[in-house]
């Protein structure tokens, strides 16, 4: 995420400054001003924040007692700790999504299986079961089937300060993205919803706008992101990730940063998510998050078999001259998102097919 | 020019190194792996080149004889010395031009105000009269008006190397250039042709495409690019500058690497010039040169009175959210390039207001 947001920054001339744990980090290697160390070191934090004039993240992996001594030096946080809580915590972040009336599944904080048994008679098998923290990428949440399944998962250790929660399984037609940047000053621009497909857990697909969605349901899924972005008085940008059944739609996650899901506004949108997420943080109006054309397509490059990514250009570039490829420079790892193409123009469904074919050529999943 | 080839070498993952006089300087803010030297330092540029798969250029002043000892050296030199002497030496250029059957002004190399008098005979005044190297934003050419302005001209001394050329002026209706790229393999692509407007010398606007231009001379000029690069075998993106009399086109430069008619492309264009030219130098298949809109218009920002152009952002962005800004990081000078605006649409006249005002206000030459 870091990594693409350095062309917007280059463009509009504005120093970016990282702090990776080394060079060879995916944003240490394409921006100049570098330091090394982690996100979770309060030593190394507060070092890399002296002399900016904004912090803000690609992850919500940064202490909120950290971000808490940042805005003690008066340094702008952005989003602050008291957002950002939202994304780092799913049991918080349901209890304040509630108190703003934003529509989410049932819900409960089980302590045990015995209580999380109770929440599976209201709400049936299969249900949702969930770290309140430190889940990613379809990590920490397992969908249960049945009593022995419950019993297996809660066994498992919780992540340091989480909870385990229950949540109605939402039997969803489709999932959606609405993302929307918003400014200090209370600016914001509401992105096109987008549908998000996930595979095993891990996104793999999105498509621009979303297909068949009803424009008023778009409209209210717009309408939900910027109401919560104002109520948690975000900064930056916000992906609000919903479930839509067909009839009514639930919120799911929240990611206050720029989001996979936005990765097509690139050469998708008249301003990038990585554009606007500089130009909200440094309180700068918004530019337009309008798209350009009919239809966007994103495909994620997931990490197979083949290590040497760069050879796969030959190919790629040969057969389709449009697609356009971002390589993240990450050692290729199975299932690792390393790298994602996308294809805009007027039929998804072309679209998909070319980007698709590019994205599973690089992963080595076909290889003519 | 390297500043902004910094973005889609990032997106495709490609390591990037720069040769800088300085860590200021426009590149090397936002590159992580800088070497610092003078590009006519023997000694910077071949320890620079250590370790490069491929060197390339983002102006043509890089001595041959340096370039050549790269070759020997076996460096991948694209453009090559052959193909890029043809834009260092306007000489060179003219005679090589002639040869491949390009159509280019009466010209002639005069060594004696003289000698320019007798060809002042045959095209009549005014004309023009060029430095064959050192010349560049309109330096080194005057528009010769009478025999004591000749003399006044070709009293000056000329720089290293260079000559006198007399040139008929071309009465144009409009300039012209035309880009293509053009890789090792011989593949080529040719983006739309565009009309450039210089004041003073200086390129300060281009419309994509020309508008008026006929098609059947839109592609004359693209077949006259196609053939310059193919019979000089130049690698990366070619500009051929030409005149337009209404009647007939005319070449008057050449550029061989991105150059200011093309900044349109990075999102006026499937494939940007600068993403362009990396693939074209790395010899893999080239993007589409295709506009992504009927029209796209870039403004150049010219160093005015305001040193600080970031506190422009607030007016210009909050005025348009549509217009896009790239400041080069570069010390503001009067009438110095020091970034521009590109605004893409269907009228380019509105396009041009917009792009206009946004310029002026970044140069300080409207504020409101």
């Amino acid at each position: 995420m870091a990594r693409m947001s350095a062309a917007p920054a280059a463009a509009l001339g504005i120093d970016l400054r990282v702090l990776a744990t080394s060079r060879q980090e995916s944003a240490a290697q394409v921006v100049s001003d570098v330091c090394l160390g982690a996100h979770d070191d309060e030593h190394a934090v507060l070092a890399f924040a002296d002399g900016c004039d904004v912090v803000t993240f690609d992850h919500e992996h940064v202490p909120g007692p950290i971000l808490e001594k940042l805005e003690a030096r008066g340094v702008a946080v952005r989003p602050g700790p008291r957002a950002l809580v939202n994304a780092q915590d799913k049991a918080i972040m349901r209890r304040t999504l509630e108190g703003v009336g934003a529509p989410v599944p049932a819900w409960r904080i089980v302590e045990s299986s015995a209580h999380a048994q109770d929440f599976a008679e209201t709400v049936g098998y299969p249900f949702i079961v969930k770290t309140s923290r430190g889940g990613y990428d379809g990590k920490g949440v397992w969908r249960v089937e049945s009593a022995s399944h419950l019993d297996a998962v809660m066994s498992q250790p919780l992540p340091p300060g989480a909870v385990w929660l229950a949540e109605a399984a939402v039997p969803f037609t489709q999932e959606l993205s609405a993302q929307v940047a918003r400014s200090p000053s209370g600016q914001t621009a509401a992105y096109p919803v987008v549908r998000t497909v996930q595979t095993e857990g891990i996104c793999s697909e999105v498509v621009a706008p979303a297909p068949g969605l009803d424009p008023d349901r778009a409209v209210e899924a717009q309408r939900i992101a910027l109401d919560i972005a104002g109520a948690l008085d975000v900064t930056g940008m916000l992906a609000v990730e919903m479930f839509d059944t067909g009839h009514e739609i639930f919120v799911n996650e929240l990611a206050m940063r720029p989001h996979n899901s936005g990765h097509w506004t690139i050469e998708g949108a008249i301003t990038s998510q990585f554009e606007n997420h500089l130009r909200a943080v440094l309180d700068l109006p918004l530019g337009s998050p309008n798209a350009r054309e009919p239809a966007a397509v994103m495909v994620n490059i997931l990490g197979g078999d083949v290590g040497d990514l760069y050879s796969a250009y030959r190919h790629v570039f040969a057969r389709d001259p449009g697609v356009k490829v971002h390589l993240y420079g990450k050692e290729v790892r199975p299932g690792r998102k390393v790298g994602h193409v996308t294809a805009v123009g007027s039929d998804p469904q072309s679209l998909l097919l070319r980007a698709r074919h590019a994205a599973d050529y690089f992963s080595g999943a076909i290889n003519e």
